[in-house]
């Protein structure tokens, strides 16, 4: 069997990703899709519009065969991090292709990823510029290429990922077509995931943009999940803890928990709180994943004590992403598991476990403990 | 001038309060009364029905001359810390007379007090009773006399810390008429705190038993404010904090925190989690004190660095109870305000101010930085 990787949020799964799905199987010949997608909560730290086991099964329904949890310390992250834990779970799974949707597939992102390693570091000291700027003016300078698209982002971090671990992994990009990423209109069938949700939440059409499990799945979305509804609990955690405390949650620098105690306190809305927080030193969605750091009480510690020990949680798979499973199991070198127990949950599980019961604000389902995967066909 | 204290939390305030508070100054001859209120939750953990701030000018418009608040680490307490707290605040306010509503106005709480001191402690240790059955236990065995009515409880309290700190307070017993504290039904015009609660929640007629100011705020009461509406809060503190953390909340003992955390994990609704947390062990007085002090995130240490330090925060005053202050202020020994500053937010003051944040769940209005005290006449 010849897999291929797919690293997805599906939030939600759209038309876009079953195209993309095609060209991906075609361009690589594989015959198996495997897809690591993130948990609950996405790249940018935000709930996702349903929970994971109905954007696998969507999936699953759509021609994938094989869905694997991107752990929440890998997906609500920076995309270096994310692209290098998705991948770690592919390699550990024995895929050794993966596809992912490009805007510029012609650039020689192994050159880019050479050019940083000549970055000088003593000049990432702008304090009213994000990381991401002052890394564009460096790429920019060595290169005369920017990456400002997130695609392209994930392009040289997947590039990155494989180069630093030597991993015997072929990227494959497929030109991407239809709508544009921050396009937030619906033309036609294919839309962005972003576009979607803007109808969904606005109570607007949306069906000719997904396949028919997806459209049954958002139609129940009395609320859409967001951090407008997160917002008591967070406030509480800024409000309550000390400073010394919340001064150690995972990527809490500069001083910006002094920042988040006092807008939080004048705050009693999530809106007046972000844009009370944003400066030009930080971005939006790295405020969003401090946000779901400090409610989780993530810490420095917890996430080092994790990131090096990836496992595998299978959300669902058919009849064909099962036989690629136990064709490829003896081989993969972390833990595999359909089913979280409760020594799993106490521990190397507790982070995704609290997640999920973060996520239990928007639905009575447990999302985790004794939680069957989901099989098809 | 002469003036009578009184210990209350007017949840809300009702004609009951008003028969007691004319009773009070007859029987003591004073003519300033001065109410120390339990801020936004009550002895038993819980948060009020209207906020402080709407209390407390209920009352000053039926006669009380002075409100000042009951800072939480006193209030949310059991009856010897609650009394001994709210006494320390009356003594450093030059309260000479004390009145408080009494059951059996003829016992002899002195020597009730006295027997107390004769306890063997060796014999608190039944782990399938809470403190206060064993403490009857012995109280009856020594005395014949048990205490099983809230306000014997209290009398007893009042009286050992009368004793305790050998304070220049007369206590008057004020003999209780009208409804029965556990009446949960309302007949005619005197009714309890409690089943004036009840009626409001349910949206049947209260307003025979309320002066006119307390009927107009608790008309405004969509949703009575609950355990209910803060248990997300709660739960996510017990679910994402590590257990080490829960254990170094106030009064966190005999490993409760495992308890709680297991309970929070599957319970999606605070009734749940609050039977599937009930033991022979503890009241539920007392489980619903340690929500608070765990949504509070409330340490030992932060408890005793303030129960040796009162302070007094005018909630309002008449014309004369400007006068009393005006009077007594150069004897008062310890710090006495009328609006909270920045720095007392983040100095002695914080924990009432945390306390006010979490009551924002339930009103939009700043309960402390800068409020003015209300001033009546």
């Amino acid at each position: 069997m010849q897999a291929v990787g797919m690293v997805v949020e599906y939030n939600p799964f759209h038309n876009g990703h079953h195209y993309f799905l095609r060209q991906a199987m075609k361009q690589t010949g594989a015959n198996v899709a495997v897809a690591v997608m993130s948990g609950n909560f996405t790249q940018r730290g935000e709930p996702t519009i349903v929970d994971k086991w109905t954007r696998a099964r969507a999936a699953l329904e759509s021609g994938v065969d094989l869905v694997v949890e991107l752990p929440v310390f890998y997906a609500a992250q920076p995309a270096h991090r994310f692209a290098a834990g998705a991948l770690a779970i592919l390699n550990a799974l024995q895929v050794h292709r993966v596809a992912f949707g490009a805007e510029h597939p012609e650039w020689d992102f192994a050159a880019l990823v050479a050019a940083e390693q000549r970055f000088n570091q003593a000049e990432f000291d702008q304090y009213n510029a994000t990381y991401a700027t002052q890394f564009n003016q460096q790429l920019h300078a060595q290169t005369g290429v920017e990456l400002r698209d997130p695609n392209d982002i994930l392009a040289f971090a997947y590039t990155k990922a494989v180069l630093a671990n030597d991993y015997s992994i072929q990227l494959t990009p497929v030109q991407r077509r239809g709508s544009d990423y921050h396009d937030q209109q619906i033309h036609g069938q294919i839309a962005s995931a972003s576009a979607i949700r803007q109808a969904v939440m606005a109570g607007e059409d949306f069906s000719a943009t997904v396949p028919p499990a997806m459209k049954a799945a958002l139609d129940k979305v009395a609320t859409v999940p967001s951090w407008n509804s997160l917002y008591p609990l967070l406030r509480n955690q800024l409000i309550q803890a000390p400073l010394d405390c919340l001064a150690q949650t995972y990527q809490m620098a500069e001083g910006l928990e002094h920042r988040m105690k006092e807008v939080a306190q004048r705050s009693l809305r999530f809106d007046d709180f972000i844009h009370g927080v944003k400066t030009k030193r930080y971005t939006y969605a790295h405020l969003l994943r401090m946000c779901l750091y400090t409610t989780l009480q993530l810490s420095e510690d917890e996430v080092a004590a994790r990131v090096d020990h990836p496992y595998i949680h299978i959300l669902g798979f058919t009849a064909r992403g099962r036989e690629y499973l136990h064709q490829v199991k003896k081989q993969v070198p972390v833990p595999i598991f359909t089913k979280v127990s409760q020594g799993m949950r106490d521990g190397f599980y507790n982070l995704d476990y609290r997640a999920g019961k973060l996520y239990q604000n928007f639905t009575v389902v447990e999302q985790d403990l004794k939680h069957p995967p989901i099989m098809i066909r």
